[in-house]
């Protein structure tokens, strides 16, 4: 075994690389390979390279697009960033199918973040509260200078607020902060107040009269937003007769009545609920990454905003009243148009551009849209011909490619297997049959 | 409004572009951005267009390294693809950090995935319970064609299960089934499966003689793989002597002391949960995207785990027992090795290269450790310099390129901001200083 490493932030892009060959490259083709990702630009590729540390070269994920999405009334094209063959595709057929019947009707119905300083205090409760209400202007006054952009534009710190967690936790307090971070997603403001103001509570409480008598001072723990967010939410809806859902050999009330069902055991059990909202979030996501956002703050606010009651659950609701079928999603979603790489890589700009530069909340709308098309899809197909046949349809070209096949096999192919099921094994075979001396007839 | 589009997957890539350029793109740049991001390779771009539908380009993110990851006693470098500017250098300090202090240990301790037949039936449960025990036989010997490769490789369906679950909605069954997928994350043969089971049964169930008496016949919903997992276990671990953990101005005992303090908080309260549990996915996510694997799927089953006792909650568990420090992680990790992008996706094969060609479980362990790392980074700054200083480190380039330095003033920026808190007035602020004519003697 060869040994840690030191400086290796330190070294050229170039060493990094040699490095890495040295110690765990075994196909002399890897390096090329890696190269070959780079930009032909040198500056782009510089930029590209100061997004993060020993970047040694750029994953590529499609960049696809999903058009007719009737949103309020006006007509949009999703850029999607996805690497699952069938996403983009199932969030157009849902587009379409829903541009057809009145689109997309979605709502923002709050938009504030928070974030907590957490505080271990083993002394009595009413001299920690105490202490706060006396200083809290001055903790807020402490924020004023990183705070002053931000408050010309209409947002900051809206609000302090002592909570006594002991009942958790013994000696656990927080103060708990809420913010409107507007149209950045905000994470480096709040956690920049959030210490500034930890800060300023440290101080003042060492010269705190009750912390000196009893000689016991509340301990800051640490100081960070939150990625909990269920008061920054967004609601997208579609709806339409039960007549206009007919569907093969489903009528449209048939059709209506198994959604209805298949969304309601989402709803009640924990299996099918976590396979529902990864479903939401493929379109969820896909926009999040085209526009630079960060997926992970996105993915664990929804989740935990799914077990938000105690169980985990599907976060789409529908329903058939009188002969309207309704389904909707209800969301939180903590996103930005400016600020981190959004407008700073040069494809989220050109993302941002095509959804004709929204503000966050614009853009919270569309990606709560894209999340229930996803999933309209997504249950549309699990209810009728099941999910295989779209996905291995959209999954054939790679299993393909994989196999090496020609552009001739790839036609041949895409026909034979427009009425048979497509699996790894039925491809292989396919072609096992097409290269055998005894079919050379068939490729004339 | 212009009007919805129609074939539009039907276009070619070009004239997709131009559809787009015509009707939402502003900026006469834009096209060249999204073609200069093109493989140079016809081949190699191809390969990228067929992985999912529309594909116009091809979104970047850095593919970095972050070395000295000591795991069960054998040195990685784990390729990690993120937009996050802190994650990587985070992971790499981490690594080392334990390097020195006997690296990871971790262990998976299962690898059953599952999947469900979800059926209603508004008849008696012991009907339905008849009909399954008389054809759950048959109903498995319809997948013996699909299942035919992963049997003879050790894996498959191991078992077949109905679940009466009336208790939460009326009429509601599953079939349970669980599966071995070995190096495969196996979504794909899961649902193959599960789908012709579902077709089995049916066909079954319209010739047993019970429910043609009361003319009463269980309907299958849908047929489908659940992401979550909790049967899919991994487990890593690190642990030191505490004088070991000696920080800045803390003796190793205070750190250790608050290190399990904040570990502790985002067990009990959601708030800090979320964001705990974001920083953990920070880690695995950036080696989930750059072996090619589905994070969404990651993130669902990971979240769903840590709601799991009906309050969402800290995924990590830190203690100090006599003088030893221990902090772990446990979670559900359903990933693959081959099939989907894995093995087709250029840089996702030179990841695996990079990772010595794991099976599924090694990475799974390998991504568990990256996890742990993260988590153990995040906590460090959080309780002893606050995150803001790091991460604004590593954000600082990109703030100097979104604000147009020259490499003249990023350097000098770098020394300036060594002993300046970093944000983006701050930064404004430095460049205006500098750029001011009374300032040119600085330049010289």
């Amino acid at each position: 075994m060869h040994h840690p490493v030191s400086g290796f932030s330190k070294k050229s892009k170039s060493e990094k690389i040699e490095w890495l060959a040295r110690h765990y490259l075994k196909n002399p083709e890897s390096v090329a390979t890696l190269k070959s990702y780079w930009h032909q630009d040198i500056s782009v590729q510089q930029l590209h390279d100061d997004f993060s540390e020993n970047t040694v070269s750029n994953y590529w994920l499609p960049f696809g697009l999903a058009p007719n999405f009737l949103i309020n009334d006006s007509l949009y094209v999703l850029p999607m960033v996805t690497e699952e063959s069938s996403v983009v595709a199932a969030a157009g057929n849902a587009a379409k199918f829903w541009a057809g019947r009145g689109g997309f009707k979605v709502s923002v119905s709050g938009t504030t973040t928070n974030g907590q300083i957490h505080i271990s205090y083993p002394g009595s409760p009413a001299s920690l509260k105490q202490f706060f209400e006396e200083n809290k202007t001055g903790i807020r006054n402490a924020i004023r200078t990183i705070e002053k952009n931000m408050k010309e534009r209409g947002g900051g710190l809206l609000n302090l607020e002592l909570l006594d967690k002991t009942r958790v936790l013994s000696g656990y307090f927080q103060i708990h902060a809420t913010f409107e971070t507007l149209d950045a997603m905000g994470a480096n403001f709040i956690n920049s107040c959030l210490e500034q103001m930890a800060r300023t509570f440290k101080e003042k409480a060492e010269s705190f009269s009750v912390f000196k008598n009893k000689n016991t001072f509340p301990e800051v723990v640490m100081s960070i937003l939150s990625n909990h967010v269920p008061e920054c939410l967004v609601h997208a809806e579609v709806s339409c007769e039960v007549d206009r859902l007919q569907s093969g050999k489903l009528s449209g009330r048939e059709f209506a009545e198994k959604f209805v069902k298949a969304v309601t055991i989402a709803e009640v059990d924990t299996h099918r609920a976590v396979t529902h909202n990864k479903g939401i979030m493929n379109g969820i996501d896909a926009v999040v990454l085209a526009t630079g956002n960060d997926f992970r703050a996105v993915e664990a606010g929804v989740h935990a905003y799914a077990a938000r009651n105690g169980t985990y659950s599907g976060l789409t609701r529908a329903a058939i009243t009188e002969d309207i079928f309704t389904f909707q999603l209800k969301i939180p979603l903590a996103i930005g148009t400016v600020g981190g790489l959004t407008s700073l890589h040069p494809l989220s700009k050109v993302s941002l551009e095509i959804l004709k530069s929204p503000s966050a909340k614009q853009l919270m709308k569309i990606m709560a849209a894209a999340g229930l098309a996803q999933n309209f899809a997504a249950v549309r197909s699990l209810i009728t011909t099941g999910i295989q046949k779209g996905h291995m349809k959209m999954h054939l070209t790679n299993i393909l490619n994989q196999l090496q096949a020609s552009e001739e096999e790839k036609k041949k192919a895409q026909i034979y297997f427009k009425n048979n099921p497509v699996s790894h094994t039925s491809v292989a075979e396919f072609l096992t049959d097409f290269r055998s001396p005894s079919n050379q007839h068939i490729k004339q």
